[in-house]
């Protein structure tokens, strides 16, 4: 599969009383990553993609994280992002952060929809089929 | 179990592009349900909590969320949480989003760790035997 | 002017490593604020609105805010908002933020603009007439 | 002056259903832009910072930003930020948003307090003098 690593600082309004990152910031994280694992195995942005295929996004539909260890204000932590498994209108992605180079602090999957505006009622999204230019790209072939 | 129950209104900036929940919102508004559960059973405030017990929070170490219906902003989601499982040092919350009443939109669990700072190193934080009361409390005992 | 007062929990994820508010967390809960003066004057929601009078949103042009005194969480704010001025395609409005009751810890202003898709050019948004209905029922008239 | 400049990807997750940046987002770059700028300035983390100075941080008083022109996700915009006054306990720094390379998108300016913790009651914060090391080093001298 192909895979993208990109580089995030941590900061301070990042985290909560604790010092440590509010756990929910991860996941806006890995929303960005998954667009930008995206953008690095299509050649152009999200933006561009959402047009080039009419879809609307890629909602998510169910996501898993484990926290092995902390990061706080300060630290730059490595997200290593790759596509998982192909379905016929959703995608998986798995997302492994590392902390100080090599300890793995985070493991977290998604599942996405390739979603577009519903044929007859523009207030509700579709799944449509991935297709295939997509895939391919993201299987790094 | 204690189950709590608290509506949350969806507001516009809770939203993305494609108009519905950004995610990651999704789970600020559970980490702010798993606070009011302990308040609701406790009958004090999580910050009374955490200097009682003297504990820097519960930060969370897994949680896992499914996504069946999207919301928008407007809509008012009811969140019902209760714990669903106790250890030494951590316990489990279930979270069930409702929207428009009865509609099961999205179902998310979580571990989190009762954590003290460190005794020898304050910029650690260390699990704690979670007390008999909060148990008891929280089991609706 | 017509007058909306709201309250507004601070959550542990709105609050930063000092343990008091992320002043960003204001204005996410002050663009709520407008949308809840402009819900409580009309009799419906923003969404609603939205799709009545064909506008993308009021985005903000201009903004300002002191700060007094900080929150932290655990506390409930009160959120005091009204319309300040009219202009032909933009309007103006102030908060006040209350904590303990009476203390006047935050004041706020903002300038924003009744906006629509551009005609011709749909990924542009263009300023449109602010309607007299809207004008009438922030005045409280 | 001394001027630090840093880009910032917009995210899909920092924009609203009109498809632009939810404003407050701006004012999460802008504080992580004061942050980027110290740190430029010092040559070493806000984390060191506070350790070396034995601060809570540099909460802020007084915030205003004019909105020119809007970003959506994919954008990537330039953040200049520098400091504009220096006071016994208190600086100033403005943030100019470049978009599309020279277009002026926003401006905003800021005042924060070089706090510390209260003496006598660790609940609150008290302002400091500013070091001279620190002025020195924002001056550019």
């Amino acid at each position: 599969m192909f895979v993208n690593r990109r580089n995030v600082t941590i900061e301070w309004g990042d985290c909560d009383p604790a010092g440590i990152v509010f756990y929910p910031r991860y996941f806006a994280m890995f929303d960005a990553s998954t667009a930008a694992l995206f953008a690095a195995a299509l050649g152009y942005s999200k933006y561009e993609m959402l047009k080039r295929f009419d879809i609307v996004g890629f909602p998510i539909v169910d996501t898993r994280a484990t926290f092995h260890v902390p990061s706080r204000f300060g630290d730059v932590i490595g997200i290593e992002s790759q596509a998982s498994a192909f379905n016929r209108s959703s995608f998986e992605v798995v997302h492994r952060v590392f902390r100080s180079g090599e300890v793995l602090a985070i493991e977290a999957s998604e599942k996405r929809v390739w979603a577009a505006r519903h044929p007859t009622d523009p207030e509700r999204i579709k799944g449509q089929t991935l297709p295939p230019e997509i895939v391919a790209r993201l299987s790094g072939s």
